[in-house]
C-alpha cells in the first residue's frame, strides 16, 4: 500500500488495491448497493461506544453516563444499536423523538436538548416520557412549567449553562462562549438568574446543570476548564440557595482523526483525566459526585462511516487545476461547504498506485461551492468509473443532507461481522415528489 | 410605516402593522398553514416571467428563448406554471427531471445541465425525450455519443465553454473563470478541442454553446463580455470548421433585491442592452443571428417568495449581543450558514413599530452556525410567539432545505389573486422515517 496511511483500523487495502472498510472490500459494496453510498460499521460503533461506557464506569462508577448526541447521525437502526449498548441518548427535535420511539427506545433514557423548543415540541415531548429536558432559556422553562401543570407532569431538567470558554475551535461550532444562542451565560448572572427561577416553579423536577463547550476539540484542558467552571457554578448555588446538583452534564466535543493530521485521542485516558479533577474538586468543594453525563455524537459514529462515489469526470485545466467529479456532493456531505471541513479521500479502486495527481474532488450540483475536497492526492490513472472512498463520513453527513438539485439521498449500507444490510433506504425519484402537489 | 422600506411590490402593511405578502396577511397565514412556511407569490412569478419573455421577444424576435433554472425552486407547481408562461426549463438531474415530466411539462422545451451526468442520467434523459443536452465535458459528450448508439437516438446538444470572466461575486457562485469545475475553458484551447470532437461525433447534433458567468449579478457588463467572448468563439469555429453555431445561451445570473441597499436591476433594459451588443457583434463577425437563450433562476422567484417564522426565545446577552430564535434556521434557509447571504428581516406583526433592538437572528438547530441573519433591526418588544418574515426567500430555500436535526421540511403555499393553495405539503414526522428499515 502506497502512499496510504490509515486513519482508522477499519481501513484495509487488499493485495490488488482496493481499499477495504470492515473487512469488506468497497468494490464489492458499490456494485451491490450502487453509489453514491453510505457504508457504517457499525462493529466500529459498538467498540465506540464501550470504549466510553467502560471509561466511564472505572472513572465514576455508577455515577457516569454516556448519551449519544444523535443528531451525528439519526435514523432508526442507530437508536436500537444505542439501546442494545446500553447508551443514553440527546435528541434535539420532535423528529428525533419520533425517530427513536419508532425504534422502540426507552426515552426515559432521553435529554431533550435544542435552544428553542416550541409549545409543540414541549407538549411532544411530555406525551413520549422524554427522561430530562435541558433547558436552554427561560422562556423555555416558564413553557415547560406551564404546558407540565395543564397535563398534571413534573419533568426532570437540566438547566444549559454558557461557562464562557472559547475554544478555538471553527467558529461554527463554537458553543462555550458567552456570545452564543445556546444557554445562560455564568458572566452575566443569567446562569443564577434561571437557576433561582426553576427552583422557584412548581411543576419541573431541577437535577442539574449542563453545559457543552464546542466540538471537533483535542484539547483536554478545556473540558477541565468546563468541569471547573461548572462544579464551582455548582457550589455557589448551593451554597446561595441550598440546592445541591445531582447530574453535571459536560456535553461532548472530542474530536476524530478527518486527516492522518488530527491526532488520535486516548478517550479512555482523557475521561480518567477529567473524572480526576472533578473527583478533587468536588473533594475541594465538599460537593458530594453528581452524575456526570458525557454526550458524545461524532466520536461514537465519525470513523464508523465511509463515502463511496464514483467518478464522472476528471477535468484538467493547464495552468490551473484538476477536478475530480464524483456522483454526489454537498448534497450528502455539506461539510466542506459550510466549515471548510476537511475529509480524506482516496481512490478506493486504486489503492496501490502513486498519488502523483493534486485535484480538487467536487459534486455534481450545479454550484461551484459544491466541494467535497481541495488539494486531494490521487492516482492520475483515476479516470470515468472509478471508486472515490471519502473517510470518516459517519457524523454530520446523512444528518445533514438535502435533495439540492433533486438528488435523491444515498442508502445508508451497515456493515457487522462480514454481513451487510441496508439501515435506511436509497431515495427514488417518487420520493423527491412525493409531498408536491 | 415606520423603519422599513420596501424590497419589492408585493410587500405592504395594514393600518395594524401587520406585513401582507400579494395582498394578504401573514399573520393568518401563519395561523392558517402553521410556521415554519415558505410563501409564493405566484402572480409575482408570471409577472417576472413576462418581463423576461416580453424583453426577449422585443429583442431578438422569434430568436429569444427564456430558460427557468429550475435548482433555484423545484417542485412541481414551478414547472406546470413556466409551462403555461411558455418558459422553458433548464433541469439538472434525473430528479429535476422526474419532477418535470410528472408536471406534465413538455420535455423537449428542456435542457438538461450539469457537470456530471451518469450514464444512467444520460439513458434517464433520452428515455424522457429531453430537448436538448448541455455538454460539461469530453468524458460527457463521449458517454452521450456512446449511449444515444445505443438507443438509435441523436440528441441535440450545446456545449458549455468557460469565457474566463471573474465577476466577483461571492467565489462559491462565480462560475465563469476558467478555474471552474464547469465547462471547457477557452483560454486553453480546451473549449476548441471539445468542439471538434463534437463535430466528429455521429450521435450527437451539436447546436449551440452555452456559458454560465456567476450568480447574483448587478454589472451588465460582463454580460456584454460574455457575450462578446461566446460570438467571437463562434466566429472562430466558423472559420476554422465551418461551422455555424445555431443557438448561444448567455446563462443566467441577473442579481435580485435581497436588501434595500441591492440595486433594482431594470430587466428589460438589460436586455435589450446586451442585445445591441449582440445584434452589432453578429453584423461586425458576419455570422447570422443565432437564437439566444438565458437561464434566470433567481431573479424568477426570488422576490416571490417570504418565509415565515415564530420566535420562541430573545436572549439578551449583556456586554454581547442579542438572539432571536425561531422556528426555523438553516434547515429551511442555509444561505447564511453557506454564504453568510444576506436577507432582510422584518417582525411581520410589528411593522409599525420601531425597530430599536439589534439581534441575531438564529434558527432552532444544535448548531452554533445556524443564523438567518446578523446584526438584524427589530423592535425591542419582540418576544415568544411573534412573526419574523424573511424576505427574497424564493430561491435556493426549499430547494435546499434539508432535515438536520430530523426537522420537517415546511409547506409552500402559493398565493394567487387573493386566493391560497398547497404546493408542497409539510413534512410530517413520519415522512422524515419512511426510508429508515
Amino acid at each position: 500500500m502506497k502512499n496510504y496511511e490509515m486513519i482508522c483500523d477499519n481501513l484495509q487495502v487488499t493485495k490488488d488495491g482496493i481499499l477495504c472498510f470492515a473487512g469488506q472490500r468497497t468494490d464489492i459494496l458499490a456494485k451491490q448497493y450502487g453509489t453514491p453510498l453510505y457504508l457504517m460499521d457499525e462493529d466500529r460503533i459498538r467498540r465506540c461506544c464501550r470504549i466510553y461506557s467502560t471509561a466511564m464506569k472505572q472513572t465514576f462508577g455508577d455515577k457516569g453516563r454516556t448519551l449519544y448526541a444523535s443528531k451525528a447521525a439519526c435514523f432508526k437502526r442507530m437508536y436500537s444499536i444505542m439501546q442494545e449498548e446500553d447508551i443514553f441518548i440527546d435528541v434535539v427535535s420532535c423528529g428525533e423523538i419520533h425517530t427513536a420511539v419508532r425504534a422502540g427506545y426507552k426515552m426515559q433514557n432521553a435529554y431533550f436538548h435544542s435552544n428553542n423548543k416550541t409549545d409543540d415540541d414541549i407538549r411532544f415531548a411530555l406525551q413520549n416520557k422524554v427522561g430530562h429536558f435541558v433547558v436552554d432559556n427561560e422562556e423555555e422553562l416558564t413553557a415547560i412549567d406551564r404546558i407540565a401543570k395543564e397535563v398534571s407532569a413534573k419533568p426532570k431538567i437540566l438547566l444549559r449553562i454558557t461557562p464562557g470558554i472559547d475554544t478555538h475551535t471553527y467558529e461554527a461550532i463554537a458553543t462555550g462562549q458567552v456570545d452564543s444562542k445556546f444557554g445562560s451565560a455564568l458572566e452575566t448572572g443569567q446562569a443564577e438568574h434561571i437557576t433561582a427561577l426553576a427552583l422557584s416553579l412548581s411543576h419541573i423536577s431541577l437535577c442539574g446543570f449542563h453545559c457543552h463547550i464546542g466540538s471537533q476539540l483535542f484539547d483536554s484542558n478545556v473540558f477541565f476548564r468546563a468541569a471547573d467552571c461548572m462544579l464551582r457554578f455548582i457550589a455557589d448555588i448551593r451554597d446561595r440557595y441550598g440546592y445541591v446538583a445531582e447530574q453535571l452534564d459536560l456535553g461532548g466535543g472530542y474530536g476524530v482523526r478527518y486527516t492522518n493530521e488530527d491526532p488520535a485521542i486516548d478517550l479512555a485516558d482523557n475521561i480518567r483525566q477529567v473524572g480526576q479533577v472533578i473527583h478533587r474538586l468536588t473533594k475541594e468543594l465538599s460537593l458530594p459526585m453528581p452524575m456526570i453525563l458525557l454526550e458524545p455524537g461524532r466520536s461514537l459514529v465519525a470513523d464508523a462511516g465511509l463515502t463511496l462515489y464514483t467518478v464522472g469526470t476528471v477535468k484538467r485545466i493547464p495552468g490551473y487545476k484538476n477536478y475530480v467529479s464524483v456522483d454526489g456532493g454537498m448534497t450528502d456531505n455539506p461539510r466542506f461547504a459550510l466549515y471548510r471541513a476537511v475529509h480524506t479521500f482516496v481512490a478506493a479502486n486504486r489503492m496501490n498506485e502513486e498519488c502523483n495527481m493534486t485535484a480538487d474532488v467536487v459534486g455534481r450540483c450545479c454550484e461551484s461551492g459544491d466541494i467535497l475536497g481541495q488539494k486531494v492526492s490521487l492516482p492520475e490513472t483515476v479516470c470515468r468509473g472509478d471508486l472515490i472512498a471519502g473517510l470518516t463520513t459517519g457524523a454530520y453527513t446523512y444528518s445533514m443532507a438535502s435533495n439540492y438539485n433533486r438528488i435523491p439521498r444515498p442508502a445508508v449500507v451497515m456493515l457487522s461481522g462480514g454481513q451487510t444490510y441496508v439501515a435506511v433506504r436509497r431515495e427514488s425519484l417518487d420520493d423527491l415528489i412525493r409531498l408536491d402537489e
